[in-house]
């Protein structure tokens, strides 16, 4: 078993390709919820539901996100009416939404949805939500706080991010789920994702350190020289006091690590760092580097 | 302007009618909100709708509930994933209440929501809810006490009806517009609904019945002798203390009325009734009930 901290996009280009040379039973996944809201009386997780998706053979894997070949017809209808739904919900997406919100409100824990919707969808891979407990990245622009969904989604990262820090009621404690897989696994994989929205989160909840402190770690670094591969880690990063490279990536999860690989061509150097082809433009990318790493981890 | 108190059945079956003698923008209808409910997080309030959808032209007068040819995509997924949702709810249906939901979320009352829908759909008829308050309609069953949907979408109306009554926060009152509305018309007709579910909770709000006292009354008689021309009224008027027929709807309304009228072949006379065809199994029929109507207005 090999267990991934992840978030919404990096990560699960990299788990497109593990899946063709790992069996999707021997994947767990551990998967930020800090981009999690209540939208239209029900729950969207985001990165939780790109990595079932993905398992579930149905994700959209030009956006990343969503159900191939959904359709629109509540979103647009809604819009049209007034509902002033910023992120677009396809009529197949939302029904997991409706279920997970029905779930939650009759008492299940987020993980016990995740795994509820996981069976029904026929995914193999284990999927692990980090927490059970409410936690929200918000983000700190002129025009005031903002939930990330909304600034990444609504605004599409174009407010000046000011500062970025989560909000929640209580300290998010990692689920036994997350504490046993982490110190059972054969290894951890930090995957490519956006290391303040994405794996921060993870690595904040309450548990996760000290499980990760005597694992096997190897991280994939998001960036290549100054600019992350997607999304908008770049800005976060320096809003959250952290360069915006791999090196600034290196020095979050330094306690943590054991391996860290960073892009062949990228123009920041890690002392020690790996160096391989981490650009997954397409699957055949994604199954080299997934190759490369199984490498490291069997030495 | 003629002004109607309306339920969900038998009320549109004589305004499909109505709207073929009478132009749309002269016709108020006053609906009844207690069967309304959130479900899946959005807005539900099954009566306006079917009023709202009649004359926007997209009603499915099959069932005389719901878009006619809308799809159910989010639906039957979101129950194969565990929400459990009891009413079948279309995509373009559900976008309405989800447009719903969110506008009263934001503060809106369902008076402004209904009229905002309204007008994006092209609505000319003046929809009015009852009251802005919130009201539920509840039976008392073996199983518990239920809302009136749960009831009868749920278990098909087939549990014992020992009690029915309403719940509410406090004491609902009829809004302002819909005050102005009966005051204002030139007759108010009750058209032919349930009297304990769909009408009386209309007459119950406060204001309604010192409006309607001297105004021309006409009501059309929901029974052909101990049998409701559709749905449950005739276990509810029982469980309600009432006569399950014309004469039990007619104490029910006896101090508004000015012309009560019963079916042809309805064997319970009700004293100074006018009889008519009130059996409305085609357009013609609620035509021909419409014009009779009116000739009763116009004298």
């Amino acid at each position: 078993m090999i267990t991934f901290l992840s978030g919404g996009t990096g990560t699960p280009k990299l788990l497109r390709g593990m899946r063709t040379v790992l069996p999707d039973r021997e994947l767990c996944i551990v998967v930020n919820t800090a981009e999690d809201l209540f939208i239209s009386g029900n729950h969207l997780s985001p990165d939780v539901d790109t990595v079932m998706y993905l398992f579930a053979g149905i994700l959209d894997t030009e956006t990343w996100w969503g159900i191939s070949g959904d359709s629109h017809i509540s979103h647009e209808l809604a819009n049209r009416f007034g509902a002033g739904e910023y992120i677009t919900i396809g009529d197949q997406d939302r029904a997991v939404h409706i279920a997970r919100g029905a779930l939650l409100r009759g008492g299940k824990r987020l993980t016990e949805c995740t795994r509820l919707l996981c069976e029904r969808m026929g995914v193999l891979a284990t999927v692990l939500p980090m927490t059970d407990d409410e936690v929200a990245t918000y983000v700190s622009t002129p025009e005031g706080d903002i939930h990330f969904q909304e600034y990444w989604v609504k605004y599409r990262g174009k407010l000046p991010a000011l500062d970025i820090y989560r909000r929640c009621k209580r300290h998010p404690v990692a689920t036994d789920e997350v504490i046993r897989a982490l110190e059972e696994s054969d290894a951890v994989v930090i995957g490519p994702s956006n290391p303040v929205t994405s794996i921060s989160p993870i690595l904040e909840c309450e548990g996760v350190h000290s499980a990760l402190r005597d694992q096997f770690v190897i991280a994939v670094s998001p960036f290549i020289g100054d600019r992350p591969v997607s999304g908008p880690a770049a800005e976060l990063m320096e809003a959250w006091g952290s360069r915006p490279d791999s090196l600034g990536t290196s020095l979050l999860y330094q306690d943590l690590l054991d391996v860290f690989i960073q892009d062949v061509r990228d123009t920041i150097p890690v002392e020690g760092a790996q160096r391989f082809d981490t650009l997954m433009v397409d699957i055949d990318k994604s199954i080299e580097l997934s190759r490369f790493i199984l490498e490291l981890i069997r030495k």
